[in-house]
């Protein structure tokens, strides 16, 4: 495919903003610092080199443009455009797309959503003019997935008008920081105390070393290393010995402390409080889901091109067959094509719920469908990512295990955003609890007579769109697949709420120990939940491709990402009536069937730098 | 638990040669080449570093008389001894075991396997004496599965008595060959042509280079460089251009060349000559199982412990509870362990067949069974060590991505047992074609016939073991969940068979376009058996263990690999009114419940160095 005359299909998936992803594409294609790959230099290297990379794209003007933006309010589809670089730069270098998260998302996240407009002048503006960077200092050694219990501590000295910031033991010190090898400040989370009584965690921003690199009093950096992938960016450990920083540094949005050491807050609740601002982060959590989309996206871009050229095995007597023709083959790639395209447009639709919000004024944290869908969208596509990463690397052979085929480096690199940032088991527990929290609201504020009223409908809701009740949709067809999986998704959210009320208002059972004996089921719910946002994204996409020839590649790929999910679920599905035993095997057929009808073909639907 | 005083099921999961393995632990953990870590070593130092670590064990006085016993015929024991020896050494380090498998185990087992007495003592023995080392020349650039049809040729030159070892195109290039850029001598495997007609692919000794470093005339190498792992190991292309051998070095159990130019060979077939030859290799591809066994077994010893203390939420101004009573911690990664188990018996089981036979003097190709166990176990035991850590990486967070905790560098390591020595989708079409030929067999030497006669008795043979004919098995018993894999062999076995015989014997159509046209049926038969046998080696290793303790974890272990494998596949089991919606209910309820019963605390069964 020629890539400067991208196809109607490529045009449609690049979205609204093609215009500066072509840009970015240009840029980066010209660009001599991307042309090399980093696998063979050692880690200084090729930590000088990402630093390299990200300074030359901040310097790009229509970068500079886009991030001095991010300083002003109501953006309109601000975080969408933010995305589609972000997906740009991580397929040309995920070292450098996930240093420049760390840089613009993280730390510019904190400063923007945490900030007032002073502390956003004062400590984002100078980073879109590369007079510093900064980084992002949340996890502690001791606290990564339960962050509620940073042990940090910002004690405030009214006499100096100073913050104290400390480490108060190994479990504090804050672990795994990008950029803190490198970067001059850091948002740092701390216990905020004054008076000896905390307000619970808030941010602070703290100097780390100058631009000469001298190192702020009390301040210690230890290098992480060497890492499974990302080793472009530099990890590492701070230590804070009892640190002062000025008052005016913490980034007062949710909570500020006079000169006199009076803390108020618009927020009363400690808890909903760090809520408030954990929510204010989220723009920032989809962009895992971008980064892994760009690494699954490049990895089948290589290995289906692969599949097409590559020929073992065949009739005899004949020329061997091409392996993409190996039923199995197709099998393995074709169904993360079509979670590739899902993605895609939830992604899309994520990120403009996002921007209509913001836009509106409101605030991120009470919209429970939003919260829901974005932790479930990193949790689904960066475990989606890895599936299809190594799927790509078995399906390429020996040349996928290369480092000069790509596909090695974007699985290591990758691995983490399984962890980072929230990890996936975490990420699936917040989307239940904003289920049920939507759940208990719909139903009026008294969870138990919500879950009760809720319960007692079932049986009915259940016949009212079981394929054995009325069975006027055909297996397969996109109706069907997504009834099915709205029928499971509200099925196991009934199941659920049903044992949770058992457990704990019955057996009076605390609620870690009921929600832990159900955490299995936490999981599936959360993961059914996704699956069904990701075919309702990707179907209301195509009524939207108004070409009738991508309207139709993209059916069969709907129709293969609904089918692939109820066929991966289909257990349950017979577990629960759902489907016959004949139903199923219709389904599985499906899965074995799109291959004869020429789908593999369409291995180019992506623009890649 | 105490290193030097080995628990009772540590022995007993050593096995017979435990000796040696302490032998060995004790070699390893003295020896000051194996204390550093060597990820952030250059490429050049990597490969000096598994150079020098291959010398050292090969220099023990106990590997040398184990390498020389190699040498005789019907050593009592000694594939298992062998492969004891592999695991060690892997866990201790995977490229140096890699590699150790390259120069011992496929060059060596090319020379002792297809070669004379004399071959051996001038080919091999010096290897023991480290006076050169090999390396193994199968797979080229345009065949790597369909290693019939590679392209090197070896023609015999009368007059001079020679072979002339020649790559004819870019393809027949022989590709990612381990110590190709260290070693002296290549056993090559090249299609034999004497007047023009060639007799099918045959094994030569070409030397590359000498103790000096200089290349035998025609021969050159390129450096392959790096790759996702065992960047220890030097992979490269070999290309020859007319190398002239002796003809003596044609490794001629198989085949031979008179100086007149005769070929003669004990089998007249092409196609079962290159078989024969293949099968008596079958002893080295059960390496690829113990080196997958030895990285899950060090993975989930470095994640339970680690899962055993960390902590991280729980109840309500409590203590944080350990991060393996997390329900989805065990779940994860307490079935891996119960399938590492499995597979440590099943290894042996295996091994001690090949024992046997060799010591019996039995030609390891006629055995069907084995040759179908050692293909699946191949197969299963590197993907299910492929799962089994990445789920090590994901339970151990951020720390499991670091490089020092050794969980990222034992998957890089291992990504590429799945795709060597037979690609997984390779081997378990062998499976399948072994299965059915031995089913052939059974059913008399007519195909078709055969498989009618089979076809026909299938549905009284179903009652006759099926849960719901027969409910005296309780779900969850041992003797249900053999039934239940057995059961699923045979049904798939009888239903690939009938579909194979519609295709071509009633369709006519060719054979590979029907064999592709049911690939993933053939895979899933192959997965199926493979499970089967692992539960009945499991099964029956728990009643050879005396002791009681030992016995009774095991036993829930084998209860959890059981409960796990039909879980897994139960749809299937519904789809064929195997299971009840309430028996697959019960199978799941079974999944989540061991660690309710402490299985999770027996997490120091394997004995690491």
């Amino acid at each position: 495919m020629d890539q400067k005359q991208p196809s109607s299909l490529a045009r449609y998936l690049d979205g609204e903003f093609w215009e500066i992803k072509d840009a970015f594409r240009d840029a980066i294609s010209k660009c001599d610092l991307f042309q090399s790959s980093s696998y063979e230099l050692t880690l200084d290297q090729s930590r000088d080199l990402t630093a390299e990379r990200l300074y030359h794209i901040l310097r790009l003007p229509f970068m500079k443009e886009h991030l001095q933006n991010q300083l002003k309010e109501k953006q309109n589809g601000f975080i969408n455009k933010s995305w589609g670089i972000t997906e740009l730069i991580c397929s040309a270098d995920m070292a450098t797309g996930v240093k420049l998260g760390v840089v613009c998302g993280l730390y510019g996240g904190a400063v923007n959503n945490l900030g007032s407009p002073e502390q956003k002048m004062k400590w984002y503006l100078p980073v879109s003019e590369l007079q510093f960077t900064g980084m992002f200092a949340m996890t502690e050694r001791g606290h990564g997935s339960n962050v509620r219990g940073i042990l940090t501590e910002a004690r405030y000295d009214q006499y100096s008008q100073e913050f104290i910031i400390h480490t108060p033991s190994e479990d504090a010190q804050k672990m795994y920081i990008g950029n803190a090898m490198k970067g001059n400040y850091a948002a740092v989370f701390a216990q905020l105390i004054i008076n000896a009584e905390s307000q619970g965690p808030h941010c602070f921003i703290v100097p780390i070393r100058d631009q000469d690199g001298v190192m702020w009093p009390g301040v210690t950096t230890i290098d992480m290393k060497h890492k499974e992938g990302l080793n472009g960016v530099d990890n590492g450990i701070l230590i804070f010995n009892n640190v002062r920083i000025p008052r005016e540094n913490l980034l007062g949005k949710f909570g500020s402390v006079s000169a006199e050491g009076l803390y108020s807050s618009p927020v009363v609740s400690k808890s909903r409080r760090f809520n408030a601002m954990l929510a204010a982060l989220t723009p920032t959590r989809l962009g895992l889901t971008v980064q892994a989309m760009a690494a699954m996206k490049l990895g089948l871009v290589i290995a289906v091109r692969y599949s097409h050229s590559r020929r073992q095995f065949g009739p005899k007597d004949q020329e061997e067959v091409k392996i993409i023709e190996h039923q199995t083959q197709s099998l393995r790639l074709m169904p993360h094509l079509a979670a590739a395209l899902a993605l895609t447009f939830t992604t899309r639709y994520a990120a403009g719920l996002m921007d209509d919000a913001l836009c509106q004024g409101q605030d991120l944290q009470s919209n429970r469908a939003l919260q829901a869908l974005v932790a479930g969208l990193k949790a689904y596509s960066t475990w989606e990512n890895l599936a299809c990463l190594q799927d790509c690397r078995e399906c390429t052979g020996g040349m996928g295990f290369m480092m000069e085929n790509r596909i090695p480096s974007l699985k290591c690199d990758s691995d983490v955003f399984v962890t980072f940032e929230g990890d996936n088991m975490v990420m699936l527990q917040v989307v239940v609890r904003e289920l049920l929290a939507q759940h208990t609201k719909q139903m009026g504020n008294n969870l138990v007579m919500g879950l009760i009223r809720n319960w007692t409908s079932s049986v009915s809701d259940s016949l009212r769109t079981s394929f054995l009740g009325f069975s006027v949709d055909k297996v397969g067809d996109l109706m069907f697949l997504l009834k099915a999986l709205s029928y499971r998704e509200r099925v196991l959210q009934r199941s659920l709420a049903s044992r949770l009320y058992t457990k704990i208002e019955k057996n009076k059972d605390e609620f870690f120990t009921a929600w832990n004996a159900c955490l299995h089921h936490v999981i599936t719910l959360a993961m059914a939940h996704i699956h069904k946002v990701t075919l309702e994204q990707f179907a209301l996409a195509i009524q939207e491709c108004h070409i009738k020839e991508d309207h139709a590649v993209l059916t069969k790929f709907c129709l293969l990402h609904g089918t692939s999910l109820v066929y991966q679920e289909r257990a349950w599905y017979l577990e629960h009536n759902y489907l016959t035993a004949g139903t199923s095997r219709q389904i599985r057929s499906q899965v074995l069937n799109p291959f004869q009808e020429g789908i593999s073909m369409h291995f180019s639907v992506f623009s890649v730098t």
